[in-house]
C-alpha cells in the first residue's frame, strides 16, 4: 500500500521500518531531517511536507502530544486537499478533548480517522510486538488491520468512535503510574522497619506482581536508577492530566490519579522532572525525611 | 520433628496436612473440634490446648488476627511452662506492635520466635507452594527451614527482627488493595467512555499487567462477581489500616493506602463488608453515579 | 464618569445600579434585555452590543465565566475599535489563563485592562459593601479608583499583572470549599456518634469558626436545606478546577483541592450539581452510608 | 464544694486557680511538685496521691492524653476507694475509645464519669472563658455545672454518653487542623502566581475567614513563625489520628482527615514536630519546591 508516515522519533521510527519491511511503499514526514534520512536508507521516500506525506492510502502519524498533533495535522494541511478515500491513523497518547475534536475534523475533510496509541517501548515497536488499541469505524479498522499486523502482536478494539481507545491508553498509563506509586509507598514502609527496598521489590515481583510494569519500574526504584529516562516524569504528568479531564468529562472521581498529579507536581517542583517517571518513588522517600 | 499446630483454618488445616505427610510427628489443635477430626484422620494427634500443643520441638501457629493470637497464645497458656529450646513459628499476618510484644515476650519466657507470614490463598497453601516471609534470629530460621520447605515454594528473609517480615507482609497486601483500586478507578474511567469494563481489563490484565493479583481481581470486577469471598472486604480493611500504623510509626506518610482507607469504610458503610476485598471497585462506580 | 456596564445577572445589576446612583453616566449591556429595561429605569442607558458600551471612559464587566467573557468581549469586538485611554475592568471569576491572556489582548489592542473579582453575594453587591481583589498597572488602578469604591467596602490590591487578582480569588474561593467539607466530614464524623449535627456545628460556628463563611454554610448542612441554590455546586466545581489549573502551572501539589474535586464529581455525578455548593456534604453523609 | 483536682499543666494550673478563687475547697495532685506549690500559695492544699486527691465530692481531672489518663487515674488508684457520691469530670482531650472504656470502668467502681473537654489555649482557661464541651448522664453535669461556669464562658452538651463529648472535640480540633492545611494551600497557590502569602491571608482572614482560628494561624503562617509552640504538632498529628480512629469506629471516611494525617507524618518527619502545628504550612510549601 501506499503509506504516509509522520513522525520519526524513538518510537515512529521503528514503526515505519517495519512497514518498509513489510513491503509498503512509505513516504516519510519529520520535522527535523535526520530520521528521514535514516528511513530513507532502509527504502523509504522522503515527502517535503506532511500535506505531500498525507497523499497516500493510508496515513500514519506517531506524535509527541496534542500540542503536536494540531500543529502537523491542522496547521499542516493535511486535511486540506486530501487524497480521495485516505485514512489517517493516529497513534499518538492525545486527549479526549482532542480525539474528538480531530474525529469531527476529519469528518469534516472527508478524511477517514482511527485511533490506534499503543503499549510498549521503542525496542517492542521496533520488534512489531506492541498492543495497539484501536476505536474508530470499524470498516476502516479492517482496512489498516493489515499494517497494524506488521507493528503490534496484539491490536485490540474499543469502539467506533476513536476517543474510545485515547480513553482506554490514558487509563493503562494511569495504572502504570498508580503501580509506581503503589511500589514506592510499599517499600517507603518496609524500609521504615529496616527492610531493604530491593528485597522487598524483589520478594512481590517475583511472586504476586510478577508483570513486565513491576519487574521494570522495581528494579529502578530499587536501585534509585532515574536516568535516562524511559519515560520523561513530565509526560507521566501530562497523561496523568488527561486521564484526569478524561474522568472529569463524565464525572468519574479518581482519589488515586488526584494523589498521582499531586505527587507528580511535587516531582517536578523538586527537581525531578526531566527524570524518568519512576522517580515519583523519590516523592514517596522524601516526605519520609529520607532523601 | 515433633511439631505443635495451632489453627486449622482454610490456611492452617492445608500447611498442617503437609507437615504431615513430609513424615513429622504433628499435634494439632484448634478452637473449634472438627478440624482437629480431619487431621487426626490424616495422622496428626490432637492436643487438648494451645499449652499442649506447645509441647513439641517446633510450635507452628496460623491465626486470624492480633487478637486470635493474643488470645490463643498468651492466654492459652503458651508461653508459661513451654518445652525446652521451643521455637514458635507464627504465620499470621499479625500487626508490627503485636509482632514486637510478641518477639519481647517470647524472649522473656525463654521461647523462640520466628515470623513467617505468607502470601498465597488456601489451594496454594493445600499445595505447599506458598511464599513465606520470614524474620527472626537467623539460627532459628535455619532449625524451621525444613518445615517450611514443606510448606512453600520459595522462603524469603527480611532480617533479625520477627516484625520485618510483619512489615513487609503488610506493604505486599497494601499493594494487592491498591492493584484493585486503580484497575475500579481505570475501568470506570474507560466505562465513562463506554468502554466495556471487561474488554479493558482484559487488554492490561494480557498485557503489561499479566500478573496473578491483576487476573484474578481483574476477572472478579469485570463480572461484578464478589461473592463467595476469597478474602474478605473487612478484612483488607484491617490490613491497610495495619500497614497505615506500621508507616505511622516510622512517620511515612502513604497517601494511596490512606485513600484506600477511606474507600475500605465507604464500601463497608454502604453494605460491601461482607464481600470480596475486590467489591472495593463498587465504591468508585457508586462514586460516579453508576450502581 | 462615562461608563459602560456589561453583565446584568444578580450581581452586575446591583453594582451597576450604585455607579448610577453615584452619579456616573452608566450605558448598559446584557444578553437578554429585561434587566437592561430595569436599569434604564434607574437612569441607565441602553448599548446596542458590548462594542458600544465600550464606547466610555471606564469599560467594567461581570459576566459568569471564561467563555461568557471570551464571547462577550473579544467576540464582541470590544477590542476592536476602543475609545482611546478606555480602561477595562474585569470582575468576573476567570481562570489564571484566561486572565493572562485577555491583558495581553487588551494591551495589543490599546486597552487599559484591571482584573477586580470580588467577594460576596447579590445582597451584598446592591449594599455597595464588596470585597474587590484588584491586580493590574497601578496607574489603572488609581484611575477607576473612585468607581470601586462605590462597589466595595474594601478595595484589595494583589500585583501589576491582572492574573494575580484572579489567583488570589481562586485560593480564597478553594478556602470556602475547604470550610464545607470540614464542616461536612467533621459533622459526619460526630454524628457517628450520636451528636446531632446542629448541636454540633452550632457550637463550632459560633466559637472558633464564628466566621460569616462557617455560619451560612454550617446552618445550610445543619437543616439539609440546599435549595434554592446561592452558589450552585457545578459552579463550585468549576472554580476548584481552576485553582487546580492555576496551582499546576507553577507546580503547586493541592491535596485538600484534590479531594475538593472529586467530591464535587461525586456529588454531580449523584445529582447534586443544581443544588447549593454546600451541598457537597451529601457527599460525606452518602459515603458514611447515611443518605 | 470540696474538689480534688489533677494535672496543673498550663491548662490546669488556671482552672484550679479559678475554682479556688470562687470559693471552693480544692486539694491538687500533679506528677511534678512544683505547680502543687504554687496552687497552695493561692489557697489550694496538697494531695500526696491521686487517690487521695479523689477523696472529695467533685474530682477533675486535665491531663495531657490517654495514656496519662490511664496511668493516672487507673494506675494512679483513683478508682479503688472512692467516697460516696464523688464524680469524676475528665477534662482531657482523650479517644472515644478510652472514653467508652472510662465511663465503664467508672461506672463499675461507683464513681460518677462525665467528659469536660475543653476548647481555648491557657490565657483563657486562667481568665475562666473556656468553652466547656460535656457529655455524661444529666443528673451528674447538673451536680458539677456551678464548677464548669466558674471555669468556661459556655457550657456545650452533646449527650449522655461520655464520649460524645470527645467525638464533638476531636472533630472541633480537626476542623482546625483543616483550616491550617486550607490556609497553607492556598497561600502557596497564590505565591505562585508572586501573591504574597502575608497579603493574601490579611485578606481572606479580615474578610470571608475573619474567626479566631484563622486570625491566630494566618498570621503564624504568614510571619514563618512556628515557634515558641502554642499547640505542638505532635499533639495536632495525635488529635487527628484520634478523629480517624473515631471515625473509623462508625465506618466514617474523612479524606480530609487521611491528608491531614499523611502532612503532619511528613512534617514530623522533615523535622517540625516540636514546632507549632501552624508549621504545617511548611509542608505545602516544600512540595511546591519552596523552603
Amino acid at each position: 500500500m501506499e503509506v504516509g508516515f509522520i513522525g520519526l522519533g524513538a518510537m515512529g521510527a521503528g514503526i515505519a521500518a517495519n512497514l518498509v519491511r513489510g513491503g509498503h511503499r512509505v513516504k516519510v514526514w519529520n520535522r527535523s531531517p535526520a530520521p528521514m534520512d535514516a528511513l530513507a536508507g532502509q527504502g523509504a521516500t522522503k515527502a517535503a511536507s506532511p500535506a505531500e506525506a498525507a497523499q497516500a492510502e493510508i496515513l500514519i502519524s506517531m506524535l509527541a502530544d496534542d500540542a503536536a498533533v494540531r500543529q502537523t495535522i491542522l496547521d499542516g494541511g493535511v486535511l486540506r486537499a486530501p487524497s480521495p478515500g485516505v485514512v489517517h491513523v493516529n497513534m499518538a497518547t492525545v486527549s479526549v478533548e482532542t480525539a474528538r475534536d480531530l474525529a469531527r475534523l476529519h469528518a469534516e475533510a472527508g478524511v477517514g480517522y482511527v485511533a490506534a496509541p499503543v503499549l510498549g517501548r521503542p525496542d517492542v515497536a521496533a520488534a512489531g510486538k506492541l498492543n495497539i488499541l484501536t476505536a474508530g469505524p470499524p470498516d476502516l479498522i479492517a482496512r489498516v488491520q493489515p499494517l497494524l499486523e506488521l507493528m503490534g502482536s496484539r491490536i485490540w478494539r474499543f469502539g467506533d468512535r476513536a476517543e474510545q481507545a485515547n480513553a482506554a491508553k490514558l487509563a493503562a498509563n494511569f495504572m502504570i503510574a498508580s503501580a509506581i506509586e503503589a511500589m514506592a509507598e510499599a517499600a517507603t514502609l518496609a524500609e521504615g522497619h529496616e527492610v531493604p527496598t530491593a528485597a522487598f521489590l524483589d520478594m512481590v515481583t517475583s511472586t504476586l506482581f510478577a508483570a513486565p510494569v513491576y519487574k521494570i519500574y522495581g528494579e529502578a526504584i530499587a536501585q534509585r536508577r532515574f536516568e535516562p529516562p524511559g519515560f520523561k516524569l513530565t509526560l507521566g504528568l501530562k497523561d496523568v492530566r488527561l486521564a484526569l479531564e478524561a474522568a472529569d468529562r463524565t464525572h468519574v472521581p479518581m482519589p488515586f490519579a488526584s494523589v498521582l498529579k499531586d505527587n507528580f507536581l511535587d516531582a517536578v517542583a523538586n527537581g525531578d522532572g526531566g527524570r524518568d517517571w519512576a522517580a515519583l518513588a523519590n516523592v514517596a522517600a522524601r516526605r519520609a525525611g529520607r532523601r
